[in-house]
């Protein structure tokens, strides 16, 4: 009887270890697509930035690269200046490792901003965002890379 | 004494699912690093093409995005007809998952050409490449997206 309670108990504890590292990575990779789409529609500069992790890199398409979240600040305040602009975007494909604590999106993205005759003039371009999964649970963007693509024509 | 052997097993049990989960993340972090640049220095068409996964995307900066490693093979075969192209990159951080099955790179990336007099310019990029390991502990490129980064004047 005691060997049947313990050999129950190992079992038991293996079945435990198993389900601890194995999450739904598709059911994952569906919240990180929300949590894109969520981002896209934040409506001030205060939630704009809760997204980015305190040491994200963003790499725009031309404009130098920068590390941390006060130079993206700098970054958006400047491009909230620039006349007309708006910057939205759509996933399309995301991934979520093993244990989801890491994973990425593949996003079209569409940067709209006025000519000097004031007529808004939309760019189409790739970006790719990895994320890191907080101890909260919250995702928080750590790499967001953009680049021109003629193949994106819209959203 | 028997329950003794039982407890042990117990612990034993614990201590292998804890290992297996654990794994050692700066050194698959350096581990990715080294493939990096052991790609930078493949010398032929089929080593090159080797690092992609089958369905890997490749976003290059102002050429349309392209997935799959056929479209791949049909950019590499017409880069090598460019007068003068060379590639390189130099790898400066990386990050793996818990689990070591999911990583990343941020590289500094080099593309020289001749321009119309024959003479070579290299233009700087920043790239981000993603990385997933196989089944055989390989690790399979399955991002690759660059953008022109000014902030980046060498390797």
């Amino acid at each position: 009887m005691k060997k049947l309670i313990y050999t129950l108990a190992v079992f038991l504890i293996f079945q435990g270890c198993s389900e601890q590292k194995t999450i739904d990575q598709k059911a994952a990779a569906n919240r990180l697509m929300e949590v894109s789409r969520e981002w896209a529609k934040a409506d001030s500069k205060e939630k704009v930035l809760s997204y980015w992790a305190d040491d994200a890199y963003f790499i725009g398409s031309g404009m130098p690269s920068m590390k941390g979240k006060d130079k993206i600040t700098e970054k958006i305040e400047a491009t909230g200046q620039i006349p007309g602009f708006k910057v939205t975007w759509e996933p399309h494909e995301a991934y979520v490792s093993e244990n989801g604590d890491l994973g990425y999106l593949i996003e079209n993205l569409a940067v709209t901003y006025n000519d000097s005759l004031g007529n808004p003039v939309t760019e189409y371009r790739k970006a790719v965002t990895i994320w890191k999964k907080q101890a909260d649970g919250n995702w928080k963007n750590v790499v967001d890379i953009n680049s021109a693509d003629p193949s994106v024509t819209s959203l």
